[in-house]
């Protein structure tokens, strides 16, 4: 098998975003990234992922930091890199749909501060959800790639993959990402989507895989996937990676030695990043998360780690941690019903919080209004039909009708009175940034807006400063769930009133 | 690649050996693992490790209980299970060769006590120094594997791994063993060592592959060894995996699936040998190793984890810890000097140690008495030549000449004498069991015939019981490395006397 002329397998580095977020609950402040910013770019990543939803929420929730300075910053520093965001289709990087010049302004404005690469993915697989994101992208002649959102279920198929792949392929995207979040890519299906795509595509097609760690088998899956044709995949360094984050980007280069593949990434750079973020980490250590090993459950119950733990939180405040089992039983039925979505922010959040209803209080007797959007088309389709019963229930209980068009045709131009909304608050510095800012994160952005002038607050702490750290006010116990935006909700059943509080995973 | 009839992939657990003692510095009671026997006796394991060099060590040195009931446990609770060991050939479970009739008397007794499988190793790959272990084994009617220790240099090669095989195929050895004690197998060679043996030895003999976690990569080098037909592999229960110690188990079965092969394992009972061990794991925080995370600089050094700590203490103790750097770049040297043995137990404290007397007195202005025996063959032979002038001095030091017979023949029967020793002390029960413990462990024995009436001592530790766990007295600060037979050496150099303890990795 080994080649005279490896092929080159590309790798994004995913210290910057994706791994803080997935371990450290995102609290990672700038000035702890800068100093390995030299040896990331010039390390010969194919592109440096440092942008996204969590990242953008922490940094205006709990880092007193300016987002879009950050990503001044990483432009400055990261010189020779390719930068790469994550970005929730028309959602953008917040909850709800966003109306389409919204979606092109902020595509315009991350482009401008220096944004290369638009990974764009929809929850539910509904690629009229992308569909305005990637054009907006393709116009800035920024780098647009179309994400799959891997997921398990009885609908989903290899050639559904392939069919959601040629989709992507002819809105134009430049690349696509197979995204596995809740490491449920198992190195078998990995090989086998990854060749049907380009069998079917053609070779020509990039293909990126995105997994997680969680369950101990997903760098044998980039193995096969690289195998497969696989163009380039996603890693973190070592000392932020495993458990919830990454397989270890050091690993992977070792790993293709003498095996026809090579990264072609310079070692010496990896190991002295590596040596960085070790340091910094035991900064964080009270945002760990307390998934630390394997969790090969989640290849049964299809339910991603942060998603369990949030259900056990609600369960917790309704005295009802118990019944743990019984909502865990309840998920894959309430995913059926739903029309077998992807479990993944938002629709992860909206699955599990119905189910946790369902058993609190009987099945379906209450439904959240975000669940019964779901069932109403609100989200965008599902790969699978939704129950006829429970849609009914949803339009009883939402009063509107289902619909099928795609969702966000039912918005008209707010960009003029967002702008306004923005402009109206105290600190906001009146420029088309800081009104997406707004736009997005309408809770948190006008005590970010008052705060902002007195710099950004590193909530890292020296681990000899405490033996027994101490959570900073505000921030969530360690091992919480990364940046929350809680719901919470009152409901009344049987004269009793239950509350209800529902953050993202 | 997906088969009608996949080949079955056989597994050996080793959480009741080798996985507490890469991780828990050995620590587990017997107590601790009894709960989990019948899952783990019913849950289609070919085999179940739990005997060895160390575990033996630790009962009796730190847990106050008998090993060889420990065995007979195992026998009784296990009937369904093939019990495995790993014996360190004409070593035994001790630090110097025995004379080949108590080989057989140990073989004997091992067997008589419930033992199935014997996995037998030298340090130096010499196969003069397991014949007599594996005739032993044969004798008695169980299987004998051969054990080829994985190691990288100049001189190794997969036609010099393949030429070991056929020497231990010859002597009759039921399956063979590739044994990656440093986790520095990569996929590549994985693969092209296994097809060579299989190619060149035909396809019924056995291969297994063991190899530890520590630099992230080779559970594909299991996948590869797979692919290349390998028969058996090493895993550990997950929660008790990875860092230093194994694989998950959990992730072997789930990475297979279909994949043309199977584990046959019942992940119900599984997940339930998982939940048990997660729940006694916290007991023995104190004994964690501090190596946590993935290690890749292993292939640049080629030096273990545990030799570098090990070496790092030696420092310290010279008020040289500055030093270390120079020391990892003696190693090599070292190694190359003494004809590239693989670095194990002995060979890697014997080479470490000398590398940080050279560092710290210079290149070898004193020899340890091990290293001047390993330098003149009194260990067996080296897969290269070693240095003729370091020979020469070793010659002078020990004041003895260099030998090429195998070491063990120049041993006169020795066990009249050894049963004396042991019937001579306080608590001896008189029994062949008892005057081999006492062989095997000389200056550990007599204390443990003394109190071994008081019954089992159990160091694991109610977690909740102590915010800051302190060490049990007589046992190691956390995250040093397991059971320790320390040596003492007294050297004076220009009128100073340097005092340096060596412990066994």
């Amino acid at each position: 098998m080994t080649q005279q002329n490896p092929r080159k397998i590309e790798v994004t580095e995913l210290v910057l975003r994706d791994a803080h977020q997935s371990l450290l609950a995102t609290r990672m402040a700038t000035e702890d990234m800068i100093p390995a910013c030299e040896d990331i770019d010039k390390a010969g990543y194919w592109s440096v992922e440092c942008w996204g939803g969590a990242t953008f929420d922490s940094c205006i929730r709990f880092l007193n930091e300016d987002p879009w300075e950050r990503l001044r910053t990483f432009r400055k520093l990261l010189p020779n890199s390719r930068l790469q965001m994550l970005l929730r289709g028309q959602n953008l990087l917040g909850y709800r749909h966003y109306e389409d010049t919204v979606v092109d302004r902020f595509v315009e404005k991350a482009a401008e501060n220096g944004m290369d690469v638009f990974r764009v993915f929809d929850a539910l697989n509904d690629v009229r959800n992308v569909r305005r994101a990637i054009r907006a992208v393709k116009r800035t002649g920024k780098h647009a790639q179309g994400t799959i959102c891997y997921t398990i279920s009885p609908l989903h198929t290899v050639q559904g993959y392939v069919e959601l792949a040629e989709k992507l392929v002819d809105m134009g995207c430049d690349s696509l990402c197979i995204k596995d979040m809740a490491a449920l890519l198992k190195p078998q299906p990995a090989y086998d989507i990854v060749s049907a795509i380009k069998e079917s595509l053609g070779e020509a097609v990039r293909v990126h895989v995105h997994v997680h760690a969680t369950t101990g088998v997903t760098l044998v899956s980039l193995m096969k996937a690289i195998e497969a044709g696989a163009d380039a995949v996603d890693t973190s360094i070592s000392a932020l990676s495993l458990g919830p984050g990454h397989n270890p980007t050091e690993s992977l280069v070792e790993m293709l030695e003498d095996t026809g593949y090579t990264t072609g990434l310079d070692m010496e750079r990896l190991l002295r990043i590596k040596d960085h973020f070790a340091k910094i980490r035991p900064r964080y250590a009270e945002f760990l998360s307390n998934i630390t090993g394997v969790e090969t459950e989640i290849f049964q119950s299809q339910i991603p780690g942060g998603m369990i733990s949030n259900m056990e939180s609600q369960l917790k405040q309704q005295g009802a941690a118990d019944r743990i089992r019984e909502v865990l039983a309840e998920v894959p039925r309430v995913r059926a019903d739903a029309g077998y979505p992807p479990l993944v922010t938002p629709s992860s959040q909206i699955v599990g919080t119905q189910a946790v209803f369902n058993v609190l209080m009987g099945r379906y007797k209450v439904l959240t209004g975000e669940f019964a959007d779901l069932m109403l088309g609100y989200y965008g389709e599902t790969i699978g039909p939704r129950n006829p019963e429970v849609i009914s229930l949803a339009g009883a209980h939402a009063k509107k009708p289902s619909i099928t068009q795609r969702p966000a045709d039912l918005l008209t131009p707010e960009w003029d009175q967002l702008r306004a909304g923005a402009l109206a608050l105290e600190g906001c510095n009146g420029s088309d940034e800081d009104v997406l800012t707004h736009s997005m994160f309408p809770q948190v952005a006008p005590r970010f807006f008052k705060t902002r002038a007195q710099g950004p607050k590193n909530v890292g702490r020296d681990p000899r400063a405490a033996a027994a750290p101490q959570p900073a006010s505000g921030a969530p116990a360690p091992g919480q769930t990364p940046v929350r935006t809680p719901i919470t909700y009152e409901v009344k059943l049987d004269g009793r009133t239950h509350t209800v509080t529902v953050t993202p995973a």
